[in-house]
């Protein structure tokens, strides 16, 4: 860390600046310039927040130097990380592509997506049995009942799947039924979760909070590696914009801003960070483009009867057309396309 | 609901889009336009979301005229509410002042904490046993230890006492030393400790979360209210914003914004909204002016020492100050203030 | 428009909404809801501004229905416009490829850069004389002299000159040397610049503020478009965000937003989006991807000398690589790279 | 500035940063980590950005220590700023009350809001002549016919007048008619605009722009400044938000934020910053609350009327009882408003 001193900083004050960084076991570098004195900290400060010396009097920064992240950073672990998704490769190469409506809602509906987005070349499914709903009053979800469906619709496909937990109590009973466990945008920074869920050797899909960082992102990534679960692929759904006209702003430049400071695979979503069927194709292709590790798409078979979500799912033909795009650009760009297993698990 | 059709929408559209507004048990009220029609939607559309009548073709906007919040709203009930902590009254022209450490370190520093506090003005004291933090590495909180520290500390010197809540399987283990449950930012859309809360009858304080708008908000508060817990108070605590000269944004306008849509009382937390002891006063009279019903603030005797967010702790001496301030302004505004109860509970 | 009422407005409040949008020469179309009032006005809007009706007593919400921009929508011009550029076609499947350093900063530099980016397979140079800096201490840029230099450059290689104004009473200079005027993000809605430029018969880069959405871009263009020049070119060049991670927000979704809405062809400039070289590249390919008609790119053979934006720029080896991969993938994509006319002019 | 190295930077990189610096005629500090090294710059650095160092081979950041802007900072200037708006103080504990309508719509209506505003307390008259529109289509207003109306009705009721510049072109003869010169917010980084009303000695009020941060602010301030006019007067209007509740978000700490960097005065215009009525007071006592030196309002006598911006005017009366709670709250806390000069000039 670098400590900043105000401009009429006192020796005492230095003194009392330097006491502290040496009791803490660091060592504290002194150096005064014309107008500003600063103090380098040297040492391990993985233990140390900016914030214990930025409350000293005469201090007006504090400067971390070193990542708050270790394990999700790619200074621990310069190769790009492969998560293995139930015999699906992400990462490193990898392309996931994953697919499927917004929330389950039965076992013949399910059944014909599945079976469309596999043969349009998704190979991973998707499917939500709880879903975070804004309202108390909207459809929550089929809970372990929809599990069952989405788990036995999977196997039918050979395709693994991944499904969202909202709920730390929750986290058995999905991980019986899901090859992927999804934490959802709003629970980024759900640490209980996190806790938990790391505490699983499921792979786990974290999705990027609507106005987190990618250092706030990196570090709920820690949380889980930290609980001993290595296999996290990240996802960009779009953050908080000022602009109505999309659901959220596509944050395209966190996929290579990602990659320049973790291992860990990331992919896109580009149906929730635009809401709208005619902008998910082109960021999609965006996203593959700027070196996306797989694209996660909402598809419907008839979005008017969805119980949630409807209007950013695309229709299994838009699907297939779309998908074939990608194809094309990952082949150009010398990416590979894991064939699900023929029966998985 | 108001639906507005595409420009060409064809007759078969408009006729889908009825059919589909009848089938639902509501009316529809065609209106041609030179360039564009619009299909109002006649009947009790709090059931219903915009999200399924926008993926008709034809159709290109769907705008909700009636807020999806009903209990929380004020055309439900017109009166403020007055929200009572143990006898402490907050709301309706009374003004909560809550105060303590971010983190209950030991009886000892709380109670010296407390005994600042209370003779500066305080009426609810606060101190976090769990604490959400962006690091796995960091302190994470004295758990059940810290609450009955806390439980103890406030009949001490007989201040009701509020603590955040961050695992739906604790909220039994808070409920029971706890005179209000606080729900933090990064929690605002945990759907599931929302419902959980609202199963309580203990006072919520909700914080808005960093990228929530005003409905988000309310929205958040709907899920506790409709599981039968009517005792809700907001708080602004800052929005994530771009200048990085504060910690937050606060968004003061959110105090009458609220107002002007809910019953709910509202507070201001200008501790994390800034981030900056010297923002502090400034911003927490700007909450008071705008009417706000409270003032969250964080206090520590020794910020340097602090375990968590030590540099937005005011010093015992300058919250006294600004609690005298803050107390002119409620009397120029014609504002109680709450004695705490001698003894609570 | 369509007028909302508040749920409690009076018959005599409905009557003088009504009198007032026929006094207007336009017809009311009164709808009556179970909660809601609603007035749909019929008639040419255009002249008309929501605010007029929303100050109305009574009156809730005012919703506007059709664009306020007319000649920038495509409902005026249904086919997409391409823009000549001193004979490099912009727009309907061709690319524009605009590259040079941020500012010129004396012949040979320029001459050198220049070959470089043309060898590469640039088709339009660009290079400031008049330099927006932040502090008025920085470095202003050439002048005159600059777009002299310019000039002669881009004729030495046969690419057409692109350069900013930011003085309204210096367009007529630039125009006598400068291919295409572009117009800053800090001056997006500098109207009276707009309305000069529009003046011109020169074709327009236009780049979007750093805080305006898709509907203030088109606006504006339509400033310039109303002046008579149709020649306007928009650019997506990053907004604001919350994360220092990156200069700007790169919103690559305002490529395909800006296509559902207008004809104007619309381009992506990279390097003020991220101002981090190694975001360049990826963020150019996405912009490509998501269907960009163009490339801007800062290139600088020396970038630890440049006066100006240095870390943004890419040197002349590395933007080859890039303006490699982005000909492969419009080849991908169907689309043409025009090469500049031999001598231009 | 302190230059970071990368963790990996060579001997032979960090030579070469040393070397650069020397050569600046800067000194080099050299502090060698556990895991990083820094290079303190020692000497005068205003003249240097840290991008020129940011592009050197081995460095990761590059922080400024000193801010770039000097004349504006309050390490050059300690005490507070009055600006004297011919005969009206503002600043150093004396507070503005500008007060108007949007736009000069005739000599008649202005002298009726005049008398009314005067009356209320208001000690400074706006109005405006040139109008920055979105919209081409949209009233431009009255021009220099409207100066002149305003300078008349200003004089008739001894109130100094200000009005917004939005042409360089025009500088001269805004000068000739108002007291006190506005940049608009659109324009605040209008660099041309800012030197030219810099070179006259009239009081500017500076809006701040929607995405700008407070240092951006300052540093549109120092281009005024640094042309040889101290009397620039700050003021906070809203910032680009993500909530559609209201027009924009009003940043209330930008008012101690600015205080504690700059010796300027800063204003708040609620009425921009909010777009709506009900919200124009309570934050207006928010910002006198936070300490700001002023407050602008935009009142209309019939808003329904309006040319510009009605819906966010307030009401005569409502004005009156608006400036009657600011003078309670100015009393409160110390502040003076000065009455304007019976006749000006």
């Amino acid at each position: 860390m670098i400590i900043i001193l105000k401009s009429g900083a006192t020796d005492a004050q230095i003194d009392h600046v330097i006491e502290r960084v040496e009791s803490l076991g660091l060592r504290a570098h002194l150096s005064r310039g014309t107008h500003r004195t600063i103090i380098g900290v040297i040492g391990d400060e993985s233990q140390f927040e900016p914030a214990q010396f930025q409350v000293l009097p005469g201090v007006t920064e504090v400067i971390r130097v070193l990542p708050a992240y270790k394990l999700a950073s790619n200074e621990a672990h310069p190769e790009p990380s492969v998560v293995d998704v139930a015999g699906v490769k992400v990462g490193g190469g990898n392309l996931a592509m994953i697919a499927g409506p917004c929330a389950i809602e039965g076992a013949k509906r399910l059944d014909t997506i599945a079976a469309d987005v596999r043969a349009a070349g998704a190979n991973i499914l998707r499917g939500g049995a709880f879903k975070p709903r804004t309202s108390p009053y909207a459809y929550q979800g089929m809970g372990e009942e929809g599990l069952k469906i989405l788990r036995d619709v999977g196997q039918k496909h050979g395709m693994p799947v991944v499904t969202e937990v909202m709920d730390p109590r929750r986290v058995e009973m999905v991980e019986r039924y899901a090859d992927m466990i999804q934490i959802g945008a709003r629970n980024m920074q759900n640490f209980v979760l996190l806790t938990e869920v790391g505490s699983t050797k499921k792979p786990v899909l974290l999705k990027r909070g609507m106005s987190a960082t990618i250092v706030d992102l990196l570090m709920s990534a820690e949380y889980i590696l930290s609980q001993g679960n290595p296999n996290v692929v990240l996802c960009e759904r779009g953050v908080k914009g000022f602009d109505s006209i999309a659901r959220n702003l596509f944050d395209v430049a966190a996929v290579p801003a990602c990659k320049a400071l973790s291992h860990l695979p990331i992919i896109v979503d580009p149906s929730h960070a635009t809401g709208r069927p005619d902008l998910i194709g082109p960021c999609a292709l965006a996203g593959v483009a700027a070196g996306a590790d797989g694209v996660h798409i909402e598809v419907h078979n008839c979005p008017e009867e969805a119980m949630s979500d409807g209007p950013q799912a695309l229709l299994p033909a838009a699907y297939e057309e779309l998908a074939g795009q990608i194809r094309q650009l990952a082949a150009l760009l010398g990416k590979s396309i894991s064939s699900p297993p023929a029966s998985k698990r």
